[in-house]
């Protein structure tokens, strides 16, 4: 992958453990993806006042995967409390925005799909942390 | 000024205090802008070696101040424990950018001007997370 | 204000016309700023289903404006090829959430005011696109 | 994959072609992620002063791909002229990039990697665009 071989070619050593961190890169980039495309589903819904809710706890969850994204992915001179507190704020949004889709999961296939995609990058958030010690 | 009048005509009411709402999403915007500014700036200087770390945390800090200031202009259906955390992200982000920032600011202008408004913009973050109680 | 105040500090010749920058940089902040909480009141309005579109346009509006902020911001070794797509970029996402939001604009204050700061941020785009030659 | 399931899962028709737009999402969320490495690697560099270029390349690719992966992700409403803006500004962006790193592939193992994952992603934007007819 990708980012992997990245990271590999990095010229500094990679911050923590490599596994846990690319795990945490890909699971924000696919969180980012699902949450910005779950709020635009729910607003193609037919019942989208019921889904305003979803639609804004998807923006920001997408909106915080994004930053924290890019945030863990830097590896020159890290300040270990930014990081911290930006995996810290992306597990809260992860888990805030998995609680509400998993409320619609079974009429809104999307809805679904996204709650386990946030399920999955909390986990690799929290794993990240704890590998960061 | 354009954020209050948004928010005075906001169908639901806004969360905790107006002032320090308008006055954090005013300091987010020209923080992400200032390290955006100061980024650069560090890139076109000739000692460029030596501002690696201020190239970083800027780069960090704007990130996380675009985020948050996203997410607290958002006032409907809202989850205070993404908020607080995304708020404690860029006090977090805004304090290590400054600190690092103030150590080139008697040979940097730009970060002479950095660190004023990411202290300015930690203080506005500190403000609406005690307005929200 | 601090973004000329920034700018003034570069250490290389800010590219075009520094007044024209200066105001495609806050107009492109205001705009991401007016977009997002657009979309927001939007979400919030009992007519909700009336404001899909505008709610999806000022999404992508706040989206590329945050985008173009930050591009024409940097002024180390610019690519004027990079800089002019991301400028018509805007331009044409500023124009469709404009022209969107004027429908709504006398039965939602927020949209008055959105299609009136998306068409300024439209305007200081296309100075700045003629002021870069 | 999950960005596939979500958009089957979508309530309105996928624009254009679900084939090329399923690989236009995953490829510009692979070349934000790309480019955020490289820019960080390049400031690990000890030769950093000539990779500044590179930096600020990245940077800028880095962003407009991020902002682009948002709004074709979108179903509902779509503008095209705002879709087809975004996607050339990536073609843009993503090729200015590509021929950056190249110049730096042999001797940066991460500038190489960079420069092949711009070019698959100019691509996929070019393909969709074509899609879209």
């Amino acid at each position: 992958m990708t980012v992997r071989q990245l990271l590999e070619a990095h010229p500094r050593p990679t911050i923590g453990d490599l596994d846990a961190l690319v795990r945490c890169i890909e699971a924000c980039g696919e969180c980012a993806a699902s949450c910005t495309g779950c709020a635009d589903a729910d607003l193609g819904e037919s019942d989208v006042r019921d889904m305003v809710r979803c639609v804004r706890l998807c923006l920001d969850c997408a909106d915080i995967c994004d930053s924290t994204r890019r945030i863990v992915a830097r590896q020159t001179e890290p300040d270990l409390g930014v990081i911290r507190a930006a995996l810290e704020a992306c597990v809260a949004a992860c888990r805030a925005c998995q609680t509400e889709c998993r409320h619609h999961a079974e009429h809104h296939e999307h809805c679904r799909i996204c709650a386990e995609v946030c399920g999955r990058c909390e986990q690799a958030c929290k794993d990240l942390l704890a590998a960061l010690g």
